[in-house]
């Protein structure tokens, strides 16, 4: 037997329309072949990866099985997110906001939810510096167990709440398998952040559940990894991703990561899923947001996330990097003249909601 | 309220013989104080980490109270895992088998689980390699969906039957919170991944576990991180923890990933808990294997993990790396001429174990 | 004494119209307290830094003595080319052409000098690109000996003839302190490539020579490190630096280098040179070239430098990331749309300079 | 013509006794054929390159011309120092001492020559740490300006003087080109030291001189970049090189640079050259050179080179990692009961030396 680790692998996609049944009979002709079958299901369709010697499935004519919509050769880590066989740039809906090639969308808020007061107010900013979708933590994964946590699903009532005064849909992080369903049920998008980029049950995870995701790149991780790890969520049949690069860990200390612009363009062209730059944790420096934020624009990448805050010097998170809202006028300004010029439309929140 | 994030924050261990009554009334003196409190049962003892102004919490005299043990002032990121009010080393046990500062610990297997066969043969060179301990992957994680993901539970009954025949303790990967206790109940040593180094929810997860944790460093985690990660285990009550150095991300592509040897000193000076050395992951490189196991032993480590694997070729993950039947001898010649050289007894398997 | 590496050390600036034997009496004064006073002459003015402790040097009065311009204690590793007490950011003036805050400058050329005819294609596409400036290697330091290493003075000799028919002043790199004159007597700017950052007699060599540098990071070099090897060419009489941003090494390999974009803010914040970023040998692709100049623009650079080549099938090095004659258009475009929107003139080739 | 730069290219290697004419023909024959031929002299042989068609040069028949010992075709960026035409890894004597496969060589002395007692000091300090020979910088590349520059030409002379006493052959670096040769006239071996691996001016210019060299691997260099810097030496026609690793830089910061380990044996195997370890620059703290020095060893280094000092506070550089006479046992210690396990014998100073 063939290591598949190092050779191809397969993928039956299989139709919408696919019983019970048509997924049983491909299993069973694969295992009649030696090899081994395991069922995605995701929200609109099923996915079947094989393991095993790719020669010996040939043979089985999968392609003309009732219900079977496609058969895919793997020799890259990743299929679905790729652009080779989907060269349109998808577009992602999040709470009917879009993200993709023709919007630049802006996502600020808090790092932290602290206080339904504070997530109010930084809700505000961020609809003055042009947001159409608001960001938050309830949940916060810190390098210390001393550092503040989050305040977990109270957290998450009060996006709610504030999602319900602004009308900005909600962006919000998950963690832990175990909580994926609970956080689906108050947000709009859930965020994989990037300490979580390879943490692959919580990847499987949110690609079962039927909300977009942000998936943060790693740290440390190539770009190879990060689009693996978003073929993970694929895998389960959920493709509405969007990639957020926000730094990567270098030898430079001047900065809390460097931000690597140029994956934007390299991304874009691998994967039809939308790229967005996070210029806040990249920096790790107020200063430095606004320039990064045209940079982004300017490179292409199809929107950006922001942390604000109303009062940095109390945050219980990142204080150091969050725009106050003297910086948020320039952001706006931004958005308004770098847009056109890359021939996008700001993103919106929808009309009618109160400031 | 200062944030708490960037200053001090503090800890109370509870007495072993502290009772719910006493847990309480700690929590609510904190919260009257304007603070949160945070509960970590143990198995062994009863952690409260307090998040708020720490000078508040000084008048409420804590140290004194019923069921309390000890008040730490925390302004490192950690605190239970550092040797600087805990100068002995530490030495873990895991299935009867020491791991320490006076002992040289060889643990050594198949990189997955893949037949009984195959692991069976693997544990007999494992033994033959000097191993006291065997290792194992059932859950694989893996960079690409469509890679070998392991046997899962099915991995864990041959651990479990080999080690019946062979008499060596388990060490096996856990990578989501949810299969903890279930991989806990076959695995005499739970490890966590690099990838999952920073996977608080599982961390904090084989913390509330009665067996002793593997953890591997990320494999761009600073030192610091990867004691404070160790802290997040320590906090639920959990101080029997190895950790384990297997390389780091750099720019050089010779090998897998650039073995920092000298976090072993510098790791022994900073934490009591013992640390160990892959030589195999980290190179990437069978020929590597031997040399750096040498270079493990004589740094000072408190061990080494190997990959072993009866036929590299057909294996089905990081064949590249593992020794065969000829290198066998080589790893059991060093273990015995290198470890009286640093004042070490080769732990060796317990006496009565059939071959 | 103290170790002056791990203090303060001090750093006298002599008038323009300073005596020899003003020269003499500071470092008679220096002497005579124990200390070391280091002579570094510059075109227009004369530095003399001190070794020792600094207390011992206060006593002296240096500040008052004839000749003396300024007397500053430094911390930082560097201090001439800091932005502290020099706050308006530099202009630098290439063969009149202008590098600085209110313009934005493309320097344009072939990676390598091969022929009359190539040089003299490459300098027309340059133009049309918008280029004030002619980039050209004679001397190419590669990293193997078998590698193409440049014309030589032969290349000079070119790049000479073909700024007498284009007008576009000429930079080009040095590579050895024994050729710097030479160099000189043909160039505009002397270029020290990445791999020379810290050849300090190089940097030394060039400080000393009336013509402006540019100097670009190198790939593994901190910020402060560059600004430290600016000051090294600044302490010989030489302030006419630019510095160039030229992507670092990391582990990501879509990309040759990851282009630091974030340095350019940074370093502006930090010193009143001038800063331009390097797209071509950043990203070590031709596609990414455009994105990479928009974002270069958008962050704040003050310039750009880019390869181009009539044929780079054919280029003798770095064929990859050249543009070609399709690619200009859109650099010029990018140039003309972005620069007032940053506030900034792109600095234009004098008139009536036949293209 | 194809770009040779990313094709192959061809080495002539001229025999003892070739004359002028012999070389003369082969450069005529290769342009004639309408390539580039460039001669390198050394002490022993002539070696050309040739930049060009490679298949153009075959029908030459160079290996069968007058003076022509061998004619190699180059794929690999060096070729000279790579072991696949030089199994047998080589010795290269210093004054006189052996540095190879069948000896371990301890190189010690201070960063820094201060002063002739502090010299003196060190080196007896290094040969009570077993070392056969002394190492001192004269000229020390510096970050800062602001920092000691050595004493240059003088610290030579107290280098020689030391020598005289001491009877240990000196090691001691080159930084400029132009200075090579006088600092050849007072040292047994040139060090080029990390910052300097790819300044080629400087390695052409070693390479000329028949003085053995210590190259250091750049802090973020390659192994395939390092060895062939070494052949830029070599090329020149010097193959007496030891290659030292002293650290690569990462992002972990508890150390001053990352001891890459494994280098030794990746390089063993790839090159005949002697490759040692530099425990003190790359831990850069005192504590971390013992623990080094053993792995060192064990790894299969060919030596160490460590500092020394007898009064680390009063240093002019880098006395945070320098011995003191209480450490010095245990280098001695260290060498004498390793080296028989790794099949090497200790080399030891010329007897009849007074100490």
């Amino acid at each position: 037997m063939t290591a598949s680790t190092r050779g191809e692998s397969m993928v039956v996609v299989m139709a919408p329309e696919a019983t019970q049944e048509n997924i049983d009979n491909v299993v069973g002709l694969v295992r009649s072949a030696g090899g081994e079958a395991f069922v995605s299901r995701g929200v609109s369709r099923t996915i079947i990866g094989l393991v095993g010697d790719v020669n010996d499935f040939d043979v089985l004519n999968l392609g003309s099985r009732n219900g079977v919509l496609q058969v895919m050769r793997v020799s890259a880590p990743y299929k679905l997110v790729s652009r080779e066989h989907h060269p349109a740039r998808s577009v992602i809906r999040v709470g009917g906001m879009p993200i993709g090639p023709d919007t630049l969308s802006v996502i600020a808020g808090p790092c932290a939810v602290e206080t339904p007061e504070q997530t109010l107010a930084a809700a505000r900013m961020a609809m003055d510096a042009g947001a159409s979708l608001l960001r938050g933590g309830a949940f916060k994964p810190r390098t210390s167990p001393y550092s503040y946590q989050g305040l977990g699903e109270e957290g998450l009532k009060i996006l709610a709440d504030v999602r319900a005064e602004t009308g900005l849909p909600v962006v919000t992080e998950v963690i832990d398998p175990g909580t994926v369903d609970m956080v689906a049920s108050y947000a709009d998008m859930l965020q994989i952040g990037a300490r979580n980029m390879q943490n692959f049950a919580l990847l499987q995870a949110v690609g079962r559940v039927g909300k977009p995701v942000l998936l943060k790149r790693g740290f440390s991780a190539t770009i190879e990894e990060w689009l693996s790890a978003a073929e993970y969520i694929a895998q389960r049949g959920n493709l509405d991703i969007v990639l957020c690069e926000r730094g990567i860990r270098t030898f430079e200390t001047a900065t809390r990561n460097t931000l690597d612009i140029s994956a934007v363009p390299v991304v874009q062209r691998l994967s039809h899923l939308p790229v967005i730059i996070d210029p806040s944790h990249s920096g790790g420096r107020r200063d430095l947001v606004l320039p990064l934020t045209r940079a982004a624009i300017a490179v292409g990448a199809d929107g950006v996330i922001i942390d604000v805050h109303p009062e940095p010097k109390a945050a219980q998170c990142d204080g150091d990097q969050a725009l106050v809202a003297s910086d948020i006028r320039g952001i706006a300004d931004v958005v308004t003249i770098l847009s056109p010029i890359m021939g996008r439309t700001p993103t919106m929140p929808a009309a009618g909601r109160i400031h």
